[in-house]
């Protein structure tokens, strides 16, 4: 694994495909107005928060059901036409980009929630769906979706990513809460992958196989998804620290301790002043614990005072409290504004998220060296980390007009995936391969592992047409 | 889907091939007396606790790592014999049964616990290692690992047929257990199928592909679980209804008010009426639920208040309780000697297991017509049940010298199964589909998805000879 030392090693390979003519005539005829070839609607399906820039897909069709994703499919088949899913856009990791050309599938229409089984804590949507619009619908029910990657993604979209998020370290990830799905093969057959039954060992476990595919495997076009009661009481809490070492330490022992806790998030100083400048939130600029109990209300409190007691043994500061609705969301702010906060603070820059996940044993050792490298490089950057699942994210704030500041970036991204691979973690916790990680892929699992991916692949997708260029290399 | 009508039906397709003398001699030299072709130990693999009856394997070789099952696999591959992965033999679906022919590898020496990692509550074990071998020896730690299928199976086995039992509904299934895999594939090349880190969205989900696969895509030879904290408290109780349906809307009303049982466990009157006769537990003879609940002091006193009230509204008796480890065991021994005290009920003979799994609304509906249905056949029968998950068994004991029994016992899964098909569960909610479930896997997938799973086994084994003839027909 070699840091790249150039821009030009960043670029993602291209290799478009021709789409030919007779395929998008034939797509405007079946949808008319729905499939468009507007520049501006090529592009918008063409990028996504990534940072690479390629060639846009050459047409974009609305789907508005599994049968119409199905005949979009089998004629781009027909002409060995690559599609790529679009949900709303949001991943990090170049999954929507058009590296092999192509059409566009944008499955936002398709935003149903099918149906609600609260009595089974099951419901069912399309993958347009977000994950925002899904809690509201699910508001009168006292029943809530527990994910929460921070960008208002959609359900397709997560669960094509394996999604998670701060509410992980409690729920689990979309592996653990997609039950079963709807999804649209290569050749173009609408299958179901799963039942509505909480556990099953009927056969091979083709949800999880789809889950995390990113869009190579096949198009999801319905998610039966794990829902939750809204906890009896929840509680939110921020402490903060003398060091990163000692917020990691209160972590680590309160996850060992079994502490249901549902959400603990780290802040660094520098993201604390950069959320404080920009939110006028006032809070201390020191490294910061942000931290959810939910259960009943005794059950909260025990919960609470076991961790106050941790942190306060790491010199955590007292707890600033939130039981309400609005001083939960004040608190909350703090951390959904992080990105924003930490971009308004270099006005211009493009961001660079790394994603290593790491047992948690092993994260203050990743995390801390990590640390001093990224200061002694000189480039800008915020650290927020899913910390109880052994999860953080340097983001690093690059002046598009200094490439070399990339180079830098890339290279700390390198060194901090070899360090998080060596600690038997993982280079991507939550935002997928992408074009960005392909050959950390390698390195991490070894070249065997990725051939039987890429052999599956081979198999259920023999033209190369599913989202082709991602992950892997054929 | 059509019911058997004759006991001949009920018999799995035998094409045995042939395993060529020269791959015996060669297996014999490389692995002299750890290679067997005595009858005695080939029947010893060629069965398991499945009603079915098959000729043996050609010889059982006992390997001792990851290395010599490679070896084992590149050399029957080189003669397109098949080789079936051998634990313990407590499979329930003929998993074990040599109706290809081939070679039985035997791993049940690779017994080693490899790593403890306390602090990240993971272990890494061998798939020989048994479950309550692999507890005896996390005793010490104060961790524990909670899947708990009844028979004392490997945990590799465990992970082969995505085995649960009475814990799940708490902590989950092998599914959700299982962090990552050490495979040998149909090459005899040995793969790694993730790390220690809690979450990863690092490419196709393989360790879930393995979980649950029955040894046809590769053998098991490393496996990395999730371990627990022994709960700080833990409380047993049972309790007695007026009928088996009060006790299903009891945990029905238990589920969904999301309290984090750790155990509900039904045993119908007449199950119980067995244990009593087996282990004189003078138990109330009357369908009963037991339950266990862990966690903190207080957090164990709510959930069983919660639960004791929610039992009374149901004409629930009052709760009996264990809380010393001793009371718990002598609680437990009624469900864990629930099948044996069946068989003993009806000297000589066999048992067939059902395995439906619903949402757990349908729980009743599927449940109360079965148990119509079944009484009025006059086949014997005992019932238990992981309510909680919405998995139940019939256990229907046959006299082996009355095929017509079997033949009805068949009809009665049939429609029990149909029934939980219709209701969206599983014909399988944990003992896999084995030779006893390959049509109902059809019918409750459709052929859409057994032909998905069937393109990965042809891609990943091309000629078919990782444990062949289970879960679909090629």
């Amino acid at each position: 694994m070699n840091a790249p030392t150039h821009p030009d090693d960043l670029m993602p390979e291209v290799h478009q495909r021709e789409v030919p003519q007779v395929l998008i005539d034939a797509l405007k005829v079946r949808f008319s107005e729905r499939c468009s070839t507007a520049l501006v609607v090529r592009e918008q399906h063409g990028r996504d928060e990534s940072s690479f820039t390629v060639p846009p897909p050459s047409a974009v069709v609305f789907a508005e059901s599994a049968a119409e994703v199905a005949e979009i499919v089998r004629l781009a088949s027909e002409y060995a036409v690559p599609v790529i899913p679009f949900g709303v856009g949001s991943s990090l990791e170049g999954h929507l980009l058009a590296v092999q050309g192509g059409i566009s599938i944008d499955v936002s229409r398709m935003n149903r929630v099918l149906s609600v089984n609260a009595d089974d804590l099951t419901v069912t949507v399309q993958p347009g769906v977000t994950r925002k619009q899904l809690n509201e619908e699910l508001k009168s029910t006292g029943l809530f979706f527990p994910i929460d990657p921070g960008a208002d993604a959609s359900i397709g979209g997560m669960s094509a990513t394996r999604a998670s998020g701060t509410n992980a370290v409690r729920y689990g990830t979309m592996r653990e809460n997609v039950l079963a799905l709807e999804v649209v093969t290569a050749s173009g057959e609408i299958i179901r992958t799963g039942t509505r039954a909480k556990k099953s060992s009927a056969g091979y476990d083709l949800t999880r196989l789809m889950v995390g595919s990113e869009g190579t495997l096949g198009v999801i076009t319905e998610i039966t998804l794990r829902i939750y009661p809204l906890p009896e009481a929840i509680s939110a809490a921020i402490c903060s620290f003398p060091s990163i070492e000692a917020a990691v330490r209160t972590t680590i022992q309160v996850i060992q301790l079994g502490v249901p806790i549902a959400r603990v998030e780290l802040i660094d100083a520098n993201t604390v002043r950069m959320v404080n400048a920009y939110a006028k939130l006032g809070l201390r600029e020191e490294p910061m614990l942000l931290m959810e109990f939910h259960g009943s209300p005794t059950g909260v409190k025990e919960q609470a005072e076991t961790v106050q007691e941790i942190a306060s043994d790491h010199g955590g500061n007292a707890f600033e409290w939130a039981s309400t609705p609005e001083e939960r969301t004040r608190l909350w702010t703090a951390r959904h504004n992080a990105y924003f906060a930490a971009v308004q603070s270099r006005p211009g820059c493009k961001v660079i998220s790394t994603d290593t996940c790491v047992p948690i044993s092993r994260l203050a050792d990743c995390l801390l060296d990590s640390v001093r490298e990224t200061d002694a490089s000189g480039i800008p950057y915020f650290l927020v980390g899913h910390v109880g699942d052994g999860n953080f994210h340097f983001g690093y704030l690059l002046d598009p007009n200094l490439p070399e500041e990339r180079v830098i970036a890339e290279k700390l991204n390198h060194d901090l995936v070899s360090r998080a691979l060596r600690l038997e973690g993982t280079c991507t916790g939550e935002h997928g391969v992408g074009l960005h990680k392909m050959e950390f892929l390698v390195n991490e699992t070894g070249a065997g592992a990725v051939d039987m991916m890429r052999t599956i692949k081979r198999a259920l997708d023999p033209k190369n047409i599913m989202n082709p260029g991602k992950i892997f290399a054929m």
